[in-house]
């Protein structure tokens, strides 16, 4: 466990003031060519750079130097949970960012379809990438097949494409260890392989697991091309304390796609539900207007930021930063009394992928020092006042700011 | 072991990409009145600072906060293992630095040559300094009197002037332990000490060195001068990873001295011949361009802007910077894709002496951002957009540039 955030908790208490912490996923950059411009750098930004001039800049690494954070790791840290500490497996998420509830004991899986050919041989990984449609169908034939395996009940969700989710349910008090080996074989030309169990705790759940393939292979032996499932990333709940516990915060999640959710719910944010399409920002920014009231803290989360870099696509990257700087003055106008601008990774365009680069923040609030940083840059954040500083750092600053930490010590 | 570590060696991949950590040993310096430039800012490199320009940089602390590293831990800490987890005794640095291969359970020990007078009292620490022939000719002596005791081989190793490496060699796989106190006593008029294991394993240990000293004192008791012995620094072997476990690297070794030699064969490098005398610049340039297909990682060390920092010669140590600035061109030539330019501690020549201030490093590769810094000196790495840092973030660094870290967690 992270010292800082044990002593926060310690110290935390409730007050009336709010905190907005609006994440742009991946926004951190790079300039194409050595010496140049990154996205944020080229970006047309009035709003935000006016906001800028009157805020403390910061660079903030989310896991450790060098290391390129995941989209969880990264949010963990900006949730002031270190997540060398802090783990979460792929299941785990992927099940509660449908807004499945994992209970203690039960296990969550990511599961491919995938397409076997004569001999059990995976010729394609992920079933030709099926439809949702197909999807959805796929998962209510399974469904129908494996509703329970051994007295221990089997649920089974549709998430996109080819990905769908499995938990399973532990009965009596016994729980199901999460520690076994992949069924997906991470290639072709090859069986997929028999889950094996690392320790005791998973014996069942291997065996389970197998089952659940040998099965599944059964009710889906007539389709053409959905006729396998692969399995890779078990996972159990991980045990931390919610951001209420941490922080006396009551908080909502506004965000648009399941991992986010997910995330934010796995530390006991609320999830607000959000009207529109894909980003949505405008309907977010309504459900964070009808809401305002109702929580202290606001995960506000902006995601074709970084989509946009994992598209290799520089350009779009820019506009969808121009995008969110028109909207910062509907964020702006409720006042909040803390607000914290940041990514949750960097994701270069010229990179088409995350990276390891640290991450400008801004904080702005009313008891800040003087600042030389006058945009929402990475060079200009490097410049600021707040320094280059791991991203656990951030939430007691923002803690800190909103005045809703004592003293510690006499 | 260190956090970071941990999660590196976890996400390190092979690629072919090449990194190249130039160590200008000890090059942090000092400026000879409050306010003036270092050796670092006086002195004229036109290609080090066209480099830098086009770099970015930073301050490294080797150990932590005023603390003045020794070589070992400073270069611990540059290859990424921290070195208030990862000791290695003098005694084993010794060892390894003159060649000499340490298995399991083994204890290497530094001796010195004394001068004893009247009643064993202690006259000479260091024997008048004997020349190195005198030192080979009393370690032949040693050698023929003591070749093993009571069953434990013990091998006798020359170093230079009054210093000579003793290796107790364990015997049907029982562990010889290094926890004993020394036999010098660390000042004159004294007699040497009585060895006293500190713990269980080190009992054997004991009383292999006070049978030792004895019997040295008896083989060399016709010498005038070179009569006696004391032992001080008792190392068995370090457990660590190695570089190749650690980072997924074939890593080499161009040094000229022993410690440094010895250095890198604990982590696992291979260190290659390097022809030339004393510091060989062009030797070591010459076993770099002859050895750059075969490895993934090269440690190249200039020893010289040391050992004028340690003279106390400021000028001196101005030259032997442009001096490594003249060969830079020749580094640059083979296109590394990660160049970084590191001390592995400070030796200002006003102190004379190691010292604790932050050394200034450059990294050169593809995906770096803008950097306001121009030059390699402490100054401008300070302005640095890699901030100041813990030395053992370099290596992260390096491997994320090289694009040889995966991503950590989804």
């Amino acid at each position: 466990m992270s010292d800082l955030l044990d002593t926060v908790r310690g110290l935390a208490k409730k007050t009336d003031s709010k905190i907005l912490m609006v994440v742009l996923d991946g926004v951190g950059g790079l300039p194409l060519t050595l010496g140049g411009d990154t996205e944020l750098a080229t970006a047309k930004t009035p709003n935000l750079d006016a906001l800028a001039a009157a805020s403390q800049l910061g660079l903030a690494e989310l896991v450790g130097a060098g290391i390129t954070p995941g989209s969880g790791p990264g949010h963990l840290s900006l949730f002031g949970y270190d997540p060398l500490h802090y783990v979460v497996g792929r299941g785990a998420l992927s099940a509660v960012g449908i807004g499945v509830k994992l209970g203690a004991g039960d296990v969550a899986v990511r599961g491919n379809f995938a397409t076997l050919g004569a001999g059990r041989i995976v010729d394609d990984r992920r079933a030709g990438r099926p439809s949702d449609e197909k999807n959805v169908e796929i998962v209510a034939k399974l469904r129908e097949a494996i509703a329970e395996i051994d007295g221990t009940p089997v649920e089974i969700y549709t998430e996109s494409e080819h990905r769908f989710v499995v938990v399973f349910r532990a009965v009596g008090g016994v729980a199901l260890g999460a520690n076994i080996s992949d069924v997906d074989p991470q290639d072709t030309g090859v069986q997929p392989m028999t889950a094996v169990a690392h320790d005791e705790a998973g014996a069942k759940t291997a065996q389970l697991v197998n089952t659940f393939v040998a099965r599944a292979e059964a009710a889906l032996s007539a389709e053409p091309q959905v006729n396998g499932v692969l399995f890779r990333g078990y996972s159990d709940v991980p045990h931390f304390p919610s951001f209420d516990a941490a922080y006396q915060l009551r908080a909502a999640c506004i965000a648009s796609y399941p991992m986010y959710k997910g995330l934010a719910s796995l530390v006991g944010m609320d999830v607000l539900p959000v009207e529109g399409h894909e980003d949505a920002l405008e309907g977010k920014v309504a459900a964070l207007t009808e809401n305002w009231a109702k929580y202290d803290f606001f995960y506000f989360h902006v995601k074709k930021t970084d989509s946009t870099g994992e598209d290799g696509d520089f350009a779009a990257k820019v506009k969808k930063i121009e995008l969110f700087d028109a909207l910062l003055p509907q964020l702006l106008a409720l006042k909040p009394d803390v607000l914290c601008i940041v990514g949750d990774h960097s994701t270069p365009s010229k990179l088409a992928s995350h990276s390891w680069h640290p991450v400008p923040f801004l904080i702005h609030a009313e008891h800040g020092r003087k600042d030389v940083a006058n945009r929402y840059t990475e060079e200009e954040a490097g410049r600021g006042s707040l320094g280059l500083r791991k991203g656990t750092d951030i939430m007691p600053l923002l803690m800190a700011n909103a005045l809703k930490l004592n003293k510690y010590g006499a």
